[in-house]
């Protein structure tokens, strides 16, 4: 099985530049972060368009295929941060997005991606990925997957890159869930700064991804357990492609409980004066609250979408 | 009465990046800002360590110091985040700091100095000023005054050359208190950038700064009209220096409502998930609120040192 490797992801720098106003990716900065008993910075990607990282990997697979094959459009299934990504990323291309949802998805969350010029697709939650496969088959499209696709990872790979340019850091913290931003940052920095340690982050609710790296294969939970989280975007698990990432590149995956996620979300608010959402903040969390490898620490904080009231919540009760 | 120069400017950007670590001046990017009738960027100095743009101008003054007068320590006066941003600078090069505060500052901000090494020294209000400049002199140590000096401004306008790097802008907001941000990004976008307009942005309800360009000379409000404004950083008035620096070179001050104030507050946790203060959302609020020259437009947002439980409030009523 080909991983990606440390080329795909300069290459995805490139064009993830190229992209003009508005609508490119941020070179986010690293901030500094106190209250830890060690030296960490934050990565924030929830100051991205669209609120998360996601649309690194969207504009990476967009830019990287043939302009005709662009041209006839792209489809995704996803209820969060990748569908809006994907839409985002289309609609800077200038072409059509399909996004495909589950009927119960928020509506607020629909509307963003509709407010990017996507075509929504309501259907039944288990009909999704056929779903959109089908109107793929039928457009003539392309499929732009959430995390298991090697265009993607190489695009979510440049937030390594940039870490490694910003900082001679010894550890990089960042979350889990299907795997594809830790797959590509761990590529990024194994290439760039060898002797750095890799650790994952997942909620102790949704610990799929520390059972599988433990024990050598996949281990699928059951979706009741993975979605107790509060982290909502932690629930996927890696594919065969993102798992090959992470036992091949990443040293260890560590776990958070729920009030050490909320902790750091208001955290973040305070001291780095950002708005994380919780599935954003679990490597902050860990910074904070669990035994790391020694040394200069960068925590990825994945995305920011997160509801006003919720938020408010959040900081009320820290 | 000398002017601040681009080279003044220059200088104080070489100076602020050869701090090394996480003391040093975070450079921040531009994040588009949906949501106006306009091309609109925000420049998030919500995220520099101590949570505004004053860090820059501390560190370029204490920077600027010959050797040994910087290790006989350096001396502020003020509550608020120039008093954080010289402790913290002091700190990063190691000297002494010193901060006269007033018996009534909120005992937060008042730890958040004293955690950052510096000597705080209660006094009533009115005798902060004497106070301050009775110990440098007993200490021979440099006062560092929160705008009216010409490092310190050189510091500050060091957001402009960013601006000016990152974007062809034609429009550039800024938050107006004492005039020292304003007077340097001014600086800075007028020699970069000529055609530019530069807007400063006051509280309607401390609207001294702009009372004053359009009479052409200085005009004081009395300290109750002023402190009327929920953004109590924006309270302070030009002095002589930075007012000649707002005739010279901006080309209007507009004043926003303190709904208006709340309501980007509210804009820029959901659209650019930063937290800024009340004073530091008065450019945003002008780009969502005001007629403002047209074409690309950059918001400065200059701070985000508001309580958890205060935010909170602004989140929950927008």
């Amino acid at each position: 099985m080909d991983l990606v490797t440390p080329q795909d992801i300069e290459a995805a720098q490139h064009r993830i530049h190229a992209v003009p106003g508005p609508s490119a990716a941020v070179r986010t900065p690293l901030l500094p972060l106190p209250g830890a008993d060690r030296e960490v910075w934050v990565k924030p990607e929830n100051l991205q368009p669209t609120g998360a990282f996601k649309i690194r990997g969207a504009l990476n697979a967009i830019a990287a295929l043939p302009e005709p094959v662009r041209a006839r459009g792209v489809v995704a299934y996803s209820s969060g941060n990748h569908a809006r990504a994907v839409a985002h990323a289309a609609h800077a291309f200038g072409v059509p997005a399909t996004v495909v949802v589950p009927r119960t998805a928020p509506a607020a969350k629909i509307a963003a991606a509709r407010a990017l010029g996507a075509e929504i697709v309501p259907v039944e939650v288990a009909e999704r990925e056929s779903t959109a496969r089908r109107i793929t088959a039928e457009r003539a499209a392309t499929l732009v997957p959430p995390f298991d696709d090697l265009a993607v990872i190489a695009g979510q790979g440049t937030v390594g890159l940039e870490i490694a340019a910003d900082l001679d850091v010894d550890v990089v913290v960042v979350p889990v869930s299907g795997g594809g931003l830790l797959s590509g940052v761990a590529t990024a920095i194994r290439a760039r700064r060898p002797t750095a340690k890799i650790v994952g982050v997942e909620p102790e609710l949704a610990a799929d991804a520390r059972e599988s790296l433990h024990a050598g294969h996949r281990v699928s939970w059951p979706v009741e357990l993975r979605t107790r989280t509060g982290a909502d975007g932690l629930t996927a698990e890696p594919s065969e492609l993102t798992f090959r990432h992470l036992v091949d590149r990443v040293d260890d995956i560590v776990t958070v409980t729920e009030p050490e996620i909320d902790a750091a979300v208001a955290h973040l608010a305070r001291h780095a004066r950002i708005v994380a959402e919780r599935s954003g903040a679990v490597a902050v969390a860990a910074c904070l609250h669990r035994q790391l490898p020694p040394g200069r620490t960068v925590a990825v904080v994945s995305g920011g979408n997160i509801d006003a009231e919720d938020f408010a919540a959040v900081l009320s009760l820290a």
